[in-house]
């Protein structure tokens, strides 16, 4: 069915004062990632990626859940190996476009987020759930390892607490995943759009040029020992001290004014 | 006297539902890990990997401790470069082995874990202690900074918090070490066991092929940069998928009855 | 004016029981680290990583703070792209200075740590914190994101966290860099002292080859793949054992003596 859809309906965008909401639109089958939504998702962040309006991305999940990860039945119709590793090839890409986007991804997540879907919420740069919200790797569970989403959820939270999910399958609760560093906080159910979109805004206000440049050298230095990692952001900074925005901005604070972005 | 005694003393082995329980059997010395005592371990570790019949493997200690670490004795006995040499590699190819080993182990902790003690409990997969149960690395209160546990336990918790412990070598306590990743939960001594083997068999109703797939990828990828370990996990999946545990586990799931593992 | 001001008056440094303080001295500027500070500091550590006297450094801040980052007026004076790459070349020569001395570096943070000045915290081996102490990351909010600060900030808390940091630039307390792993803990602002002291004391009363031993080969194992660091560290131990302080360590703990170090 999906294939018969375009687009615009499987992954919703709206874009106001700066921040792009994308909302993954399958509610009924709690936005499983098809290939048709993983498709349609990249090309949005590719489109996003060239968007200089846009200053920050918001992930999100239309109906009861924010994501509950790959459509089994899908995955079942076709069990041949060159599909699978189109599938999860394309699933990888999905999740670096993510990293690799220069604007900051924040996940708003409510009901679940499960083994791809859990994937989604640790590739992003921040995460707020709704206290309600529960968190899993049950890939386990049905004879499917969650290999791909232990990637990034290792990346975010220590090893015995990535290991007990992968290895039980059991959900987490959102004050857990708060604990454990899967997401930023849990705020109540009713809470969640507003607190979001206030992290969102707040982001948005910043200069683009500053932010982008921050992001893409997180990630990097992240990848790389110590002495190369301060040898690579310390020209970072001195080519953003070069900016304008940072001219504008230490001019700004110095003189204790607003400071005005020309994202150059 | 430990040269004269079988392994089987030094390590006893019982086995039971697919959960192998391996407990350290030097109760005088709160199990400290003579050369005899590492072999042992090492040799049981050996056998396990071959054994399909264990699922989960559970590290335990008689008596009062879990482990207290090195043999101090025993190590003074032979001040030789060569025997140094040699029992450090003993002792990293003792962890090694646990991390490589493809069942997951669960460290069952109380008393204390101390020194290459604790260097066991950070290097199996999962750990539950006892609420009164006491974690150090106090090598350097004896001069012999705890530079083989580091590896170990660096990897499991903050930079903060192994510095810490390896420049005080004081005790922390469970809760403590619950809060810093170390061990996954702490609950009552009364129920140790009981928390223990729950998670133990939880783990082995699983199917052992795709348990592990899993670990192994697990630490395969969490030594690659993002984008390698991508490329290599999704080629893991792609090939779990093609296994009869994942089309059993995935249509188990979507036609709501309980999977039959077959282990391949 | 600092370059006129000898470095004595910058970094004022006193000695006691084996405990060196190095205190910040631009209380008016909230130890801004200008060119000259900096400079004064490397020279500083570099006559303590000669100093055997010396086992522990706690670095201070006089006046309402501990540190507030770079002299962003200095900065301002100079927009030249020669001076941002001294400047921040040298920034990182001081970092990195911290991580390499022998002895461990204790930060004593009381009012606020921004900036350079988290990045000092983070550099350190351990932290302490008045309970009212705040920590950012605040570059992003003048156009010039913390490139080099989260170097050290992303090594020692988790992703989400340093992003929200780094992100948003705002202040997170005393309690949250705790629970985050910025900091080892927080303690009353009339305790600090003391309890700074008190840490300090302890790690000077250990044998100073061993604290150094240990404290080089932890950020070297940190860089390593698993069996490489095992590889490293055994070899580390093994030397460790055949030196004076070892033998004598372990002897006094077998027959129940205190040691005495001999530093070899």
């Amino acid at each position: 069915m999906d294939g018969s859809v375009a687009n615009e309906a499987l992954v919703m965008r709206s874009d106001a004062d700066g921040v792009t909401t994308l909302t993954l639109n399958r509610p009924a089958q709690r936005n499983a990632l098809s290939v048709a939504l993983m498709g349609a998702l990249i090309e949005e962040l590719a489109h996003i990626r060239q968007d200089s309006g846009c200053k920050v991305v918001i992930l999100a999940g239309a109906g009861p859940a924010f994501c509950s990860g790959h459509d089994l039945k899908e995955m079942r119709a076709t069990p041949e190996p060159a599909f699978y590793e189109a599938l999860f090839a394309q699933c990888s890409v999905l999740m670096q476009a993510i990293v690799t986007l220069p604007q900051p991804v924040i996940a708003r997540v409510h009901g679940i987020a499960t083994a791809a879907g859990c994937q989604l919420v640790a590739s992003c740069d921040l995460a707020i759930a709704a206290e309600d919200a529960r968190f899993a790797t049950p890939g386990v569970n049905i004879g499917l390892f969650c290999s791909t989403p232990m990637v990034a959820l290792s990346r975010n939270v220590s090893r015995k607490a990535a290991m007990e999910m992968l290895l039980t399958g059991e959900m987490v609760d959102a004050a857990r995943a708060q604990q454990i560093g899967l997401i930023n906080r849990a705020v109540p159910p009713q809470a969640l759009e507003q607190e979001v979109q206030a992290l969102a805004q707040k982001i948005a206000a910043k200069s683009a040029l500053t932010v982008k440049t921050g992001k893409e050298a997180f990630y990097r230095q992240l990848e790389m020992p110590l002495v190369e990692a301060y040898a690579y952001t310390a020209g970072v900074m001195a080519k953003n001290m070069m900016a304008a925005d940072a001219a504008e901005g230490i001019d700004a604070f110095l003189t204790k004014r607003m400071p005005v972005w020309r994202n150059c």
